[in-house]
């Protein structure tokens, strides 16, 4: 499905409370399938615990007032087994239905430190995490052997695939095991990814035209590839326009001029 | 459609008739849309004047033997504009309906250099030509501004593309004008150029399991994209396999083992 | 001159202070020009607060005690502005001389983006700043133009180049001002760096055979060129070998052999 | 030494004689060690064979018409092995001292591959060869493991590498054998290779401000790095200006500029 890596709204340097309520009120009207909050578009690398804390609360109250069931997921990262550790038992009680994590950034550890990291984590976790695998910003690359072993995990159920390399992308769906999720971070590649099998996608372009990104994949599973093709061809531009800045400045102004945001500061 | 780049056969050093005339024979029967000749994979670099025109004299021989109509085009590569221009002029009267023709090798010209170059060509023929864009052979990219440009001549009828660029190759399918034909020479993106709008490939894996190949265009054709997916998921490791020693070593082995070919030999 | 980036001695989990103490004491009596602690060989990411603050005060306190003067910079990292302002100023009365601080990672700011952080960080900081720049890491590279602009504040006095682009680290050694220091951070290029006239090296490969790293420096101060490229000509295998697993785990395996560390413990 | 690989002259689309004499005499005069006739600056590719007789024709008159000893090697390159054997026969008894040629273009053979067809070259050739490696425009890269067996044939006697990957660069100039030329053939990189050990360039630069690249070189053999570095930060800037477009066009226009030749027209 169409997933959205939820933009965290800031109101003159702080958590923008009642931006966040009006924006998941929005996406709730809108063919999203679940959210991810404090992720990479989300600014989480900048956000205070309170802050992420405060950011759950405020979208899960929301989605329960419209009396509503859309999926939360938390992202997470960093490069310290244990302090990820301690993050996933500090949240455990919150009301998210799993996490997504990236690859530990910086350090750059082998196949093996990979494997033994996201293990540890799916231990420590009491609910589903899916891995985000971006090399271009974590400095690795999660190869499809180690992550195929880290799908037997029962608490590893899917992966954000960003691997920029083509065949690694295509043998991973080919190859994955029944039931586990792929789905593409990288907005320019959705359609591909679609016609290659993926599940779906997790999008910061979803921000902006949503429906157009939810009825590509729709017109596919409606057996109607050409017009998917054709419906793709005339949304692609919007990807490139998104990511012409550094995500999610570009994003956050389209939400700040459609009057979804208070404002358009990032951190 | 599916095209194939023919293997040349040799036997003991020279052009080999017989094996040549098994080939095309064993093609007609095949779901195959044209041959190319004398191009890369027949190994065009290496032969002799006088070779290329018996092996596109003894293929189109064969072809009317059998009373049948599959187009020959006939692959030229060169950096001299001049010495290719004199090989239209020769090659003018041949049975062929069209030229596959590579960028210059070697020398790199700048965007405008391949413009001119192209279009001294078009002038100089008196047939169709394909454009055949392969930068990491030739060392440099055929830019789709500069292409676009040269697909307003009449005579510039198409693509082979081997950018090894999806952005390139994805806004080429999107913006190229009506009638101008792209043929994937990659075979491992065959399915991915397909899915993406491409009019078919010039594969030398197409050589093996010819039908297999054909049969993923025709499942997208009848709009069962699904299908087709899982077809090439079956067929995806036979071009890995195909390339593995240089082009055409493996495919000639096949040829020879299957009994098509006297001999595996390369030059 | 040559410094190195301390590895962090680990013991049962925790921080080794004796290894520490012994560690410093041993390159006391090494050509080393300077230690850079908590940094990426020092495995900071993976540091509790505490930890780091006795890490500088034990390497402080063995400085003190022989008597000696070597220069200590903190290795800082962080993709959050504000919070690595807080981290200058909590550490503000350390015994430091200065801030190796690298790129923020994962976030791919734009060059605008990181010129602000740098300088919000420079403001902010009562010692002097060598950046930190390793784009195969962070994902983002600090361009010559922008690090130029840099150079000009006061309080950031000198860059760690792990650029991986040859021209860009030759131009910048050409342009930059008087007075700004340039130390390659890719063993590798040591020598390449030197004769290009960077002013040395921060090289985790330093721990290893210290004296002939130091030495092919002094040898390109004599004068004596071929003699420098004789001597890297025998040392180069050694960073290749320590890098043949990830950092910094085969220099604690030899520094653990050698008897100087009691572990060779990573996180 | 300074080799220098010359332009060939045109005027009115035909080979200007009396441009080639003027401009080896004036050569000539200059601190050059040898010139390569016909090779990628001299546009090769493009030239007839009798055109590529009489410019070694005229050099060597001209040459000898000063009563000077300036070493010419002829520029081959191609894919066909035995075509290149063939050249190597019809040019046994031309005034040259040796060859330089290319890996072969566009057909990206094996490493056995390269090695069966250098191998036949030198067994044909009664003069010593350089071989040239270059990949980028090749689509081939000649490893060092290949070469170093390759330089066992007497024949084969250097290397004019642009392999564009300094560690295969730097590797090759430790473990080459006694008495095997490594002259770099990258303009941007001849300081560089001259600092690990290369014995000079061949460098399509030199036409320009031939002394200022000869001096480089000399003061490295004087024993004054710091000096040579000096003078090529100076330098430096003359490389990418002369590839600003495609080569040789730039360099043609500044010797049409200086007079020393009649048109700066290029093929």
């Amino acid at each position: 499905g169409l997933w959205l890596p939820l933009i965290t709204p800031f109101l003159e340097g702080a958590l923008d409370e009642a931006s966040t309520r009006r924006l998941v009120a929005h996406y709730l009207e809108e063919p999203v399938d679940g959210l991810i909050l404090a992720a990479t578009t989300g600014e989480g690398l900048t956000l205070e615990k309170a802050e992420v804390e405060r950011l759950v609360a405020v979208s899960a109250e929301t989605i329960a007032e419209k009396g509503r069931d859309l999926p939360l997921y938390l992202g997470l990262s960093g490069s310290d087994t244990r302090k990820l550790v301690k993050a996933l038992a500090r949240t455990a009680d919150w009301p998210i239905v799993g996490y997504l994590i990236a690859c530990p950034y910086y350090s750059r550890p082998s196949q093996a430190g990979l494997f033994q990291h996201f293990t540890a984590l799916a231990e420590g976790s009491s609910k589903p995490i899916m891995i985000y695998n971006i090399p271009y910003r974590t400095g690795v690359n999660l190869e499809n052997e180690t992550l195929l072993r880290l799908a037997e995990h029962p608490n590893i159920v899917g992966l954000k695939d960003c691997c920029a390399d083509a065949s690694q992308s295509f043998e991973l769906l080919r190859d994955r095991p029944e039931g586990f999720a792929v789905l593409t971070g990288e907005d320019a590649l959705y359609y591909s990814a679609l016609v290659q099998g993926a599940d779906g996608g997790i999008l910061a372009s979803g921000h902006v035209m949503t429906a157009d990104f939810a009825g590509i994949r729709t017109r596919l599973l409606q057996g109607d590839q050409p017009a998917a093709l054709r419906a793709w061809q005339q949304l692609s531009p919007i990807p490139r326009l998104l990511f012409s800045e550094p995500s999610p400045a570009a994003a956050k102004h389209w939400l700040w001029r459609s009057g979804l945001i208070a404002s358009p500061e990032v951190r």
